[in-house]
């Protein structure tokens, strides 16, 4: 039988002194020193040293037996370590257990890997080992600044009257946007659900039933291709509200947020957040996503070169092209070598097509990389409007719109990190507001919407809804932090024929519009109060609180970048009798035999 | 623009009077009295009475348009009803709003169905128009007290040092039981995800990992043939506890009952619930989940007429069947067309083949249906052995076993409804221990786990395993409410070894369960503490509390018994470009051009 523990192994102090317990875990070092036996046990909640003498011959070589990862109870005495034992890095580092009865509830085989702290393993064996790799105290941290955060969240919204509804994981295929996960019927033949990409009209139903303030931490999927900062499944804190404009949904988001930072890392953040346009985050970061914790914004250079003989800045901004550059501060003596590095990094990872610079030093003055073919008003003006001095280095690209803002993005995010100019511990939180409604896709040759078919334009732009649509602003918000979009949300259409309208837009026809949103068009028929709301990415936001950069270190079991869970191998092949009655099959030259 | 409310439709009092406020919500009735309109606006929150004078004619005739469940914001002036319109029945019916200024946000079409309390409409046309229905109070109230339930539950586990854990809702498929739901991947030509049916295995890994202290609450997915009271996807409490044994289960899971009744419906319940094993169950009411708020138990009379000369009876016994009876208590004198009917319902509803009775009343004494066949002191002994007093009635059935039983089981509820032995506000919890680990499937010609394949023997069984296997005891445990199985539990295995006899026993070959649960048998190699768990399921534990009887009441977007959902549509027929990106096809004869 499994004894009951008096206490778990992090709690143990020298308060405890002299009294008898009961510890369970699992051995995480073992010392022989002079015949005695040292263990560290360690459990969830800390390590407690236990010690074996040798007075009880048969205890003694029981614990012998005992190897890293074994789990055993132990009966014992709390002791006082001598002064010169004491390990002050311990919770419990005052107090030692003297055993004096060993239970060995499981013996274990050496792990593939260390159970500690920053190990060098390759991913794919700390995915296959998954149950070994949870163990270790870093993703334990992660795991359990998760759980803390949920319980963040949950309260936050239960105090303010949210109700939590939990809705439907098996829904509708209405694809836009990702692809859809597709669950075949049984019962059904030939009929398919969809798992949600997101529980977006069901809420926005609720609203519609009167729920007036709904909030659920919930599971989305999207089958797309995996990046290294993607899951097919992931958690968002999906919150909707109605009778409400913008600054309501951001400012309970902010609340929320002050909350999380403090409750979870202790972290005191300003009560409410710098807010930028999506125009504004584009001609000055180059994304709608920028890390505002440095600086380094654009300087548009293209007026002033516009008619300068050199051809690759005239010819660009003839074209429509843009001529940009950032200063970087401090780097105004870079030498020959590292330049030409560079040029060849940023060649190779935006896709820029060359580097051009404008170095600012004590010994040779302005430099710039191309001054043959500049006036030296045009150098002066450009230095000036990089905001750049004495000591200071700017670099410059030239090419079409909107690539060469795609490109000066990446580059200033490399100078950012490159040079330090980023405080690790700051968290910086910005919202983007004033989307484009729409954008003209040229791949699919019809409007897409930026954010949702069901995202409201603004009320003065509507008149532009047909004939100039990339002209409308939505009333859409966007949260980062740090340079990661973790949220985003809108004010959305409650009008049936409004929604009609965007829908059509959308080069959605109505039969079709019928077909896949005809709940919510009917709806909208029996009274849908003004609403919105957002959705954060729980995934990313733990990833940025716990300090990490993968995904995958704040997920338990998650997927590698091919959908695949090593541990348990799935997806795998399933029985020709489990397709049969799903009334599918697979498509020819696909299955266990084609293997 | 929406207006921001000062106050919702719940909270205004006699306190507010003179105050100017704003409020929002819907139109639920309007009267007209002498040129005053008089409204009922409605939210989540309560009802508040707006009035409309005519002495401003433009907002008068403004508000001349409203209709029933129209979407309105009003600003106006708190003030006292006079004596005689106070309605006692609302929170705000001291006061009423004189209406300065309106806006109508939304219009509203005449609902398919009344939007109140108790409506006769079909369900059909209820889930259809289910964002209507779900504005009715009764569904906001089973759906805010879900809310309610959700946090509780989470509270519970988190105070006491749980971690709450996602686990996937991707995984492997691994058929046992019921039918897995399927997830064809794109990535993985030919393979499949499986939903969950339970985060099994993963909660099971977590222990391994040390969480020690693990809950969740969580969607489950089983493919089942769907009954009134069984959903495709449903949501559970999970949990999972290391170096525990069954009391320690079970008194947290008492201690969080007791804390969720309180809580979620202001009920006390005991501390600790009864206790009663599997075998005492199916002998004393022929079921393993007993409604056990009104007696009724079975009286075993097989000893006492297996000599009997009427053939009925011991022929029954003579071929290992039983011949049972429960007491009626104040039914003595139940007359033959009553009797009549009930043998015919008897027959109908529990397929045995015929009722024999005792009555005992004053005027007829002792009268026993069969009784030219039997003995007088056989019908004494067993009047005495039910227990049967004068003024009640004794229903017997004879039949081979375990049948008998259940139709005994089905006849005590009839008659607990029929005579209202039943105290329906009573909430009455038993926990059913002590299952026998497997049992005999004749129709697979093979052993199938009682609960699932992890579930530990009785340490002192184990010896058992393969010489007789139906006579091993399982650490299993099941929690009944009402006679409602609303949990099911167990201490697992936790030893390599003793899971691959338990999976060989199941008829699961050395190569299959290496394929199917390599990963948790191989998981068991490093270190795995004893540990042990239970499932709780929500939807019907807040049905039970609700007071209703239809799980489809407590889930906001149900599906009907044919696995659909009316409102959107789903499941249905997707683009063939969407099955050729998955890999599969439509087996011959099903699909769209089929219909």
């Amino acid at each position: 039988m499994t004894w009951k523990r008096t206490h778990n192994c992090g709690e143990l102090t020298a308060e405890n002194t002299g009294e008898e317990i009961i510890l369970n875990g699992w051995v995480s070092t073992r010392r022989d020193l002079g015949g005695v036996i040292f263990i560290d046990l360690r459990d969830r909640y800390g390590i407690t040293q236990i010690v074996f003498n040798e007075t009880d011959k048969e205890l003694h070589e029981k614990a012998e037996q005992l190897r890293g990862e074994y789990v055993i109870g132990v009966k014992g005495m709390v002791e006082e370590r001598d002064e010169e034992n004491v390990n002050p890095e311990l919770y419990t580092g005052d107090i030692e257990i003297t055993v004096t009865d060993l239970q060995i509830y499981a013996k274990a085989e050496t792990p593939p890997f260390e159970i500690k702290e920053d190990i060098a393993t390759g991913e794919e064996i700390r995915l296959t080992y998954r149950y070994l790799d949870l163990r270790r105290p870093d993703l334990q941290r992660n795991m359990i600044l998760r759980s803390d955060f949920y319980q963040s969240v949950r309260s936050f919204y239960h105090e303010r009257d949210f109700v939590e509804v939990e809705t439907p994981v098996l829904m509708k295929s209405t694809p836009e946007g990702a692809r859809d996960y597709l669950v075949p019927s049984r019962v059904n033949p030939g009929k398919f659900f969809a798992l949600p990409q997101s529980p977006q009209t069901y809420k926005q139903l609720l609203m519609v039933s009167g729920y007036d303030r709904y909030f659920q931490i919930v599971k989305c999927f999207r089958d797309e291709d995996l990046r290294a900062d993607r899951q097919p499944e992931f958690t968002q804190i999906d919150v909707e509200m109605s009778f409400v404009d913008e600054d309501a949904v951001m400012s309970s988001t902010e609340d929320l947020m002050q909350k999380l930072m403090k409750e979870t890392i202790g972290e005191d953040i300003e009560p409410s957040f710098k807010r930028m346009t999506y125009e504004e985050a584009m001609k000055t970061y180059g994304t709608d996503k920028p890390d505002t914790r440095f600086g380094l914004e654009f300087a548009d250079f293209s007026e002033l070169v516009e008619d300068s003989e050199f051809k690759i800045f005239s010819g660009t901004v003839e074209k429509g092209g843009a001529v940009l550059g950032i200063t970087v501060p401090g780097q105004g003596s870079m030498g020959r070598g590292a330049i030409d590095r560079l040029t060849e990094r940023v060649q190779d990872e935006t896709g820029a097509g060359g580097l051009i610079y404008i170095k600012l030093n004590e010994e040779d003055g302005v430099k710039c990389s191309v001054e043959k073919f500049l006036k030296e008003e045009t150098v002066e003006a450009m230095v000036e409007k990089a905001d750049a001095a004495m000591g200071d280095l700017v670099l410059i690209l030239a090419g079409p719109s909107p690539d060469v803002y795609h490109q000066m993005s990446k580059l200033r995010l490399m100078m950012g990190e490159e040079h330090n100019l980023i405080n690790e511990d700051e968290f910086d939180f910005l919202w983007v507001t004033d989307f484009p409604l729409v954008k003209w896709s040229r791949e699919e040759q019809r409007y897409q919407a930026l954010h949702h078919p069901f995202t409201a334009p603004y009320q003065e732009d509507v008149d532009k809804l047909e004939e100039d649509p990339v002209s409308v602003r939505s009333r859409a918000y966007d949260l980062v932090l740090n340079g990661y979009e973790i949220g985003g949300g809108s004010i959305r259409i409650h009008d049936r024929e409004l929604q009609k309208r965007m829908f059509s837009l959308l080069g959605i026809d109505e039969e079709e519009a019928e077909e896949r949103f005809g709940f919510l068009l009917e709806a909208f028929k029996y009274g849908a109060p003004p609403h919105g709301g957002i959705a954060l990415g729980v995934d990313r936001i733990i990833m940025i609180l716990s300090g990490g950069n993968s995904l995958r270190d704040v997920i338990a079991f998650p997927k590698n970048q091919k959908a695949q869970s090593l541990m348990d191998n799935s997806p795998d092949y399933v029985d020709q009798e489990q397709l049969d009655e799903l009334h599918i099959r697979l498509k020819r030259g696909v299955g266990p035999e084609h293997e």
